[in-house]
């Protein structure tokens, strides 16, 4: 029985009778193949990628694992259509936390149509893509006090100057109701999430050593997923405990293209970009707990 | 006494009685401050840059050394005008090298006019700007055959494409007669040029380490200026000759904004790119030379 994914955050979504991806309860992921030749391009990469020899095994882990195309019934009732099977990334998660950030400072690419560079660019000037290189495309977070998902408003989102994607990110990591927009974000998962030789930053350094010199492939218009379990942190006892599983899953393949020896510049820029942010939470946190630690040793 | 610079290769040129900048003969190199409040602001990034305590000293060796600015009689006969006084980097030099690469996969930036960023964008797009993260603007190179500079034609430089670039940077540190192009360039000052702890390479990489986490300027449609004297290395007889002194520096700062801290994603993912075909053009001639060396070894 397939259903529509409880924890896509960004994209078509298979609602309301539309075309969108579906999950089974085995982890798998089936997102319908795009129209205008789109689709086909993402599985021809899928194909390429996952076969890819001079890929290390160390990047391979930050894609979906790609089983294929298969036809199952699509989400508007048009019947059967042809799907990428993929792992459900989130598959295995209670309540997973998720964050979808589109890479680069520009989704347009050479030799696309005028029609398809104007519609980009004009979006890429309105949203942080030029400014930033990285634009936030929707999040979602668990809220304990509700036991609910909170989600982002799609249009505010897509709104966001540098400040409000940089509160996006500590928003994102914070345990204080995030339906309250007059509360600072307390970014009390920032070291567990992002910070750690396991955690999102450590991962995202990772991704961007081979970035300087793969020239394999021009990642265009792809998202980085961000997703942890904030539940574990919480009940978190004692070292045996669940951790948050903070993972980055790259996205979202129907524009890359061969880098035919070039590296991807506009990805590494962006990429570069949003580490920078990523790390100016973790050192603000730092600086607190400091200051925090200093207080405790006066007396205060 | 002022004269039209020898050594410059791309930029407004003061020649047949149009407006350029001009050096004296005590290393000294006066820009006349371009109209529309361009040159006003790029000396008040030159008072701004040269003033920062947060830059180091080691990034600041990259950039003109700057004097302030001075009335001088312009070049176009239409009397004094204000120019920045800068230290002329190639004075020292014999006979210099130079080439000028324009960084960044974009030459706009937020907030410019239509009319601008249509203009930016369209040359952007017609040479490699947008695919490579960079573009070569000029350059020129020393010819021992002939004993004179041999220049690139500025039409063919605006035209590369991507194996362009990569020929040129090549042919920029050959030996073999720049005139003819059916000649293969030998690479002959690679190794020393782009190559060593003091070269090219090294010197990029030292200035992306600070474009990694400076966010204190925004570097738009600024040129990295390569420079070296490639006689040394001909006449090289001991460690006590003079070597080919291959230095970076940064040139042109009239469109140079805050950073408001965020990285220079769009020069960082450029100076990347560029620093890529760097080490490719080294990585080709050590695989040469290790070639010679086993033939010579396997007594062919």
């Amino acid at each position: 029985m397939l259903k529509v994914p409880e924890h896509q955050v960004a994209g078509h979504i298979a609602s309301d009778g539309k075309l969108g991806p579906l999950v089974d309860d085995q982890g798998r992921f089936f997102k319908p193949l795009q129209g205008d030749s789109r689709g086909e391009h993402e599985a021809k990469f899928y194909e390429s990628f996952t076969s890819n020899k001079k890929v290390p095994d160390h990047i391979h882990r930050y894609f979906p694992v790609y089983h294929g195309t298969q036809l199952v019934e699509a989400s508007d009732g048009s019947g059967k259509l042809p799907h990428l099977v993929l792992d459900d990334v989130v598959s295995g998660y209670s309540n997973p936390s998720v964050m979808d950030v589109k890479i680069g400072s520009r989704t347009w690419y050479p030799d696309v149509s005028e029609e398809y560079f104007k519609k980009c660019i004009k979006k890429d000037r309105q949203t942080t893509t030029v400014s930033l290189g990285f634009r936030v495309s929707g999040f979602k977070i668990f809220d304990h006090q509700e036991s609910s998902f909170w989600r982002a408003e799609k249009k505010l989102v897509l709104g966001y100057n540098a400040d409000g994607a940089r509160l996006a990110l500590r928003k994102f990591v914070s345990s204080n109701s995030p339906a309250d927009s007059n509360l600072t974000p307390n970014c009390a998962f920032a070291s567990e999430v992002y910070g750690g030789s396991n955690g999102i930053l450590a991962q995202l350094l990772e991704l961007k050593d081979w970035f300087e010199i793969q020239t394999l492939y021009h990642f265009n218009s792809c998202s980085i997923l961000m997703i942890y379990e904030n539940e574990s942190i919480l009940m978190k006892e004692g070292d045996d405990a669940p951790a948050a599983r903070a993972q980055v899953k790259l996205v979202d393949f129907a524009h890359v293209l061969d880098g035919n020896g070039v590296i991807d510049h506009n990805f590494l820029g962006g990429l570069c970009s949003f580490i920078k942010f990523i790390k100016d939470i973790l050192q603000s946190v730092d600086k607190r707990d400091e200051t925090d630690t200093s207080l405790l040793e006066n007396g205060h």
